[in-house]
């Protein structure tokens, strides 16, 4: 188990501070666990108090003695009750502030509201697009644990080609990966932010299954269990010659990567091959785009172009009506962090730090679906790529 | 996959419109995965619009097809943009409302807001307290699908004497009975309504490891694999002579049951047997105080006294520090639904259809833990026990 490093939490807290300053926020409030983690090194439950200068205040109401240890932030101090907020801030030597930040995307109402008794006076707004910004931009470390993700998603893709067998459900291929993962360390979680997004270690289907629509903001969706949890793997029995997809998020100590491979029993049609083929092409365009520098919403134009040059503009990541307006997504605590390769980002630039999985997938309506996917992040010298599984189709 | 009736949907919003004429409410908008699940039998992505009189309005923006495959509501229409929410309710006659309830211990201040400009001259209210109180009481339809999960809960803790060795950690017993749990149809999620609230299948753990505090809202803790997800299963290896605990949460199409249950390799000490059989005995407690129907509150109040009586004061429900203040909780297609066997539910009376887990639980510190858990429901003729596993302490 990894303590994020004291300089860690330092480093970060402080890019927050510059972005807080030039925004004219007196202090960030920080609630939700994954941002929590991310400048606590600890979920424990309470209120990060970061002021726009000097040092933060870390109150836990449960388990103090746990945040004591796993944060290694100065100030970790116990937390009682929401009016005893500004005697603590006292005792830091911090006034009140006049403007706060809170995560106002996800905080709900009720929660916010008793903030808002706590300082009357403040003025409130959204710190959560400077929270992402910080986050976008992932440290050596932080890289260090995504590589450590990318080798656990890598194993369980090696285990695809031993369990892999006609007739078995898409759920039994996805419980076999699933153990897999979670003897290798996973924590199980799949960190997601957007209000009711939801996802357990990824979507693993076969054939026509891969291809049905369903609510989450993915390419392919899944008929999934029940309909209280419609996406991901469900009842379908695997078939011959029909594409089987792993798309599977690997997590270590809190960090996630994403990979998708396809799989199949027998062959695979021609038109599938080229359509596999195809998504390689706009990965490999993708690729070529990066060192241009151009902004993520023009590479998403780009790679959208490319897709309805080679005849998919129905079909491409989803079917039509179905169709997700991404072709990749930031990632690190969370599966949907800053960059998303995606339409309106065009003032959003490349940035060394940045580290995203990138998915071109395909539908095939009533066959199923094919694509790849892999885990990048960026350095001043280039695009390296994280995921390294092979990436030819798996035929067996 | 079971599809949600019609009938039993119509139940349930003529009960919902039930309580909001009496709180003066004009509609009730849902938007929570939970809520949705609960009132539509689908999550498809959208709003369902409740008036206090007529049908609901389930407006989906993806994926409709599969809205209106999967759930039993008359009208199922297509929802593009927030401003036409107003034209799609006056196509169904509906007029604009004058105060509308609203999911406000879930919904995010940014996502609230939206609605606030769509209906500017709304009173806005919380209408999840109602929401609690329509999804407290269960059907004959619901409580079977509890019975399903009993069973599959089941399956997953016979399991346990086949896997359990020494030497193993946590980490590997849990992947165990979770690997049990996903062939038996689990659908991985353990819906938690709280702000912050997560949770993975449940918590498996031995000895020392049981008895370590965190954040998490439950009596025992559990160190976890990291700092990001600090509870439950850690990579402890199971010794001989120290208790085992699988609190494991069964969930069959959308609906949870509890259950607790201990092992050990070799055997226990005196003093935790005895432990063990005073949570039986408050266990008996609650039931025997269930037929004179007081409050949840008094119920607690009991039980808690019934616990200090036999010397539990400071280790009941958690080491002193880290205590819980309930000893049971209401679940369904949440596991933290009402009614809480808990401090301060004096209000709240024992209704037939309530179904609740009940885990008396005590701590040795920097020995383990022990308890027991199962999961009930009342009926108009006593108390039913879903949950059915032998109670006996298993010693391999």
């Amino acid at each position: 188990m990894r303590l994020t490093p004291a300089t860690e939490l330092e480093h970060r807290y402080k890019k927050l501070q510059h972005h807080m300053a030039a925004q004219g926020l007196d202090a960030v409030i920080i609630l939700q666990n994954a941002d929590l983690f991310y400048f606590t090194g600890t979920i424990q439950n309470g209120n990060l108090y970061i002021p726009v200068e000097g040092e933060p205040v870390y109150m836990v109401r449960k388990d103090l003695m746990r945040a004591r240890m796993e944060c290694g932030l100065k100030n970790v101090v116990p937390f009682g009750s929401m009016k005893d907020i500004p005697s603590v801030l006292a005792a830091h030597g911090y006034p009140l502030p006049a403007s706060i930040g809170m995560e106002l995307d996800v905080l709900p109402v009720n929660f916010f509201a008793r903030y808002e008794k706590v300082f009357p006076e403040a003025r409130f707004r959204d710190a959560t697009p400077i929270v992402r910004k910080v986050r976008m931009i992932k440290s050596h470390y932080e890289i260090h644990l995504l590589q450590d993700a990318a080798e656990q998603v890598d194993r369980v893709n090696r285990r695809v080609r031993d369990v892999l067998r006609e007739g078995m459900t898409d759920l039994d291929l996805a419980a076999e990966l699933e153990y897999v993962a979670r003897k290798e360390g996973h924590q199980g979680l799949v960190r997601m932010r957007a209000f009711n997004g939801v996802m357990f270690f990824g979507h693993v289907f076969s054939g026509t299954d891969a291809a049905v629509p369903t609510y989450v903001d993915t390419p392919l969706g899944g008929m999934g269990l029940s309909t209280s949890f419609s996406q991901g793997a469900g009842y379908k029995r695997i078939e011959r010659n029909e594409p089987v997809i792993v798309d599977f998020a690997g997590c270590c100590d809190g960090y996630l990567v994403d990979q998708t491979r396809i799989f199949a029993i027998g062959h695979l049609s021609d038109r599938m091959k080229k359509g596999y083929d195809d998504m390689l092409k706009i990965q490999a365009r993708m690729m070529e785009l990066v060192p241009e520098r151009p902004s993520w919403g023009l590479i998403y134009e780009e790679c959208l172009a490319l897709a309805f040059k080679l005849g998919y503009a129905d079909t491409f990541m989803g079917n039509k009506g179905a169709q997700v307006s991404f072709i990749g997504h930031g990632l690190g605590v969370e599966i949907d962090e800053y960059p998303f390769i995606a339409k309106g980002f065009d003032d959003m630039v490349l940035e060394p730090g940045m580290a995203f999985a990138f998915e071109p997938k395909v539908v095939f309506v009533g066959e199923g679906a094919v694509g790849i996917e892999n885990t990048f992040y960026l350095t001043e010298s280039g695009l390296k790529q994280l995921t390294f599984s092979s990436e030819e189709l798996t035929i067996l």
